[in-house]
């Protein structure tokens, strides 16, 4: 029985490891750029009807700047150059392809097969381990550069967690949409928070103030945001956080 | 008598060393962050009554940019990394101190005892002393990197004299607020205004055109700076340096 | 008859050799710079007939801006200090002097003789040489920087020869004119089209794809340029590359 139970637990642990290490490309970064792609295009759609086909450099620029927003805003506040992310030739090209398929298949075959629920759903779950990723890899970055700018280092994972909900309103100005009484540093999103609460605890953990294994706290933080994530697309909630935050604010 | 006005000279010269090198911590910092809490407290008044209950973040960040806006916008301009600035814990817990006294204090003591005339007349005049300084140093750091960038030297100053001026676009655009018929480079406020002027004194200094000792000239500007201060905020006048102006632009 | 002919190569190679040397300072700069002057007065003009008397320093920042905007735009996007350039006092001023002449001049002299026909021609013709120098020089710079970043390369030398055209949208907030709806990235000018073939072209003839000599490449972009920017201002034609792009287009 003991053998059992610390066979589970090795099982377990080897999961979370896994999870941990395991290569996000192409897989997750499929899910995460076609997520993207879907964001952009249906962002569009109230540019007027025609603007996939008079705007395809405009389209195409956005898609990229969506898929790594992230970079894009942890170059521009850790003062890296900003078209660093650019020179990974493969990236670019395989982020191409995918807003071509999304964009210009013939009869829009590929952006109904990603628009179906099942598949809808599968790549939202594989960009929230990516979303994860993204966050314990910033948080991991900054602290490397600021090993006590604690303020630093959860900036670090939340623009890698939440990037695109920053640069919108940039990313949208490009396409000559300006929305300026609204952004996600003003009403404040699920992603935004989430990628916060996970990073204060990659904080927390990092600190030793949290004596937990990486992994297990990884693998906890994955099952989490999975959660939350079919909450959000299943049950049609915007933010699952605030029943559990409500309550807590008014005391 | 010789020696009394020599005791004279030499006591306004030990002044204005003890100026231009008292520590700007806590003192000058207290009132500085103070007032930055209470310009972006009032200009949200226009934003909803709830704005402060409903955007405490935003709020937050808000009082953090405007607190120190001359770093960022330095840093912005001169290559450096934009969160370099928030690796300074203390900074950062004082500037949240404030916020949170001033913005959410019972019965709003704290603002009510702020925004009294004695207090906020003091505050402004400390804060006049810090804003010296700021442009003191930010002259010596761009003389520094730029040694015959006469241009940069000035800009130097300009931005730390006049940090929130410029930033506010920015920072009233987090907050949902999009001004953008005016800035302080097309209406040039009179705080850009005394930035200039005493950058570009500082400069002359700095290239031995102004054959003067630094500290005194340092004590000039800010017996300049602070009469004029009190002027803007006893008098009700916006621009007390238009008079002096007026007549020379005419010329 | 032979030697006549290599004769005649040569000649044309030492012009290429040439065109591609020569120093682009005063009398290219002059061109460029004035038209940038005029520029930034024609869209003042909606602003208000008192504009320019009103803001001469936000007339002369933008004029500045728009004179270097390629400079300022490299240095953002490849994370250099943007004020670096200010560092050329010389260069900034001999913009300040065009900048007095063309907007201040008496009788409004300089003005009108810059906005006559011939006059305007030749400085358009001088301002495409100094604009493929410009892309010429961002993709050295570039491919330097990344040798293999294909997309950084072209990214170099498009924002050398349209700078004003990407920095624009932030040129006029500055003067308090905010178009958010139009920007180049969105609707692409035959400015932005024309830097980013050139672009490729030296691209292709760095990476040896293109098997020519890069004077007479350079040459024959040269010659395009001024060809093409010669229909546009005697034609009125907005862009001449569009009859040439279409029927590649619907292919």
């Amino acid at each position: 029985m003991a053998a059992n139970i610390s066979s589970l637990e090795e099982q377990v642990f080897e999961f979370a490891a896994f999870m941990k290490n395991v290569d996000m490309f192409p897989v997750f970064f499929t899910a995460h750029v076609s997520l993207a792609c879907l964001v952009v295009r249906e962002d569009s759609k109230d540019l007027g009807t025609k603007f996939r086909q008079n705007h395809p450099f405009t389209l195409w620029l956005c898609t990229v700047i969506a898929s790594v927003s992230g970079v894009f805003l942890a170059n521009f506040l850790f003062g890296d150059p900003l078209v660093d992310i650019l020179k990974e030739n493969k990236l670019i090209a395989f982020i191409t392809i995918l807003w071509y398929l999304i964009n210009y298949c013939p009869f829009d075959v590929v952006y109904k097969v990603v628009a179906l629920r099942p598949v809808f759903l599968t790549a939202a779950i594989l960009q929230e381990c990516l979303r994860l990723r993204f966050i314990y890899l910033g948080v991991q970055q900054a602290a490397k550069l600021y090993p006590t700018g604690y303020v630093i280092i959860i900036i670090g994972g939340v623009i890698k967690g939440n990037g695109y909900g920053f640069v919108k309103i940039v990313e949208r100005l490009i396409r000559g949409k300006w929305i300026p009484t609204t952004n996600d540093l003003l009403d404040i999103t699920y992603f935004a928070k989430s990628s916060l609460y996970a990073s204060v605890l990659f904080l927390l953990q990092h600190m030793e103030v949290l004596a937990v294994p990486v992994e297990l706290l990884y693998l906890g933080i994955v099952v989490a945001f999975v959660t939350l994530r079919l909450i959000i697309v299943l049950g049609g909630v915007r933010d699952p956080l605030l029943p559990i935050e409500l309550p807590i604010c008014t005391l």
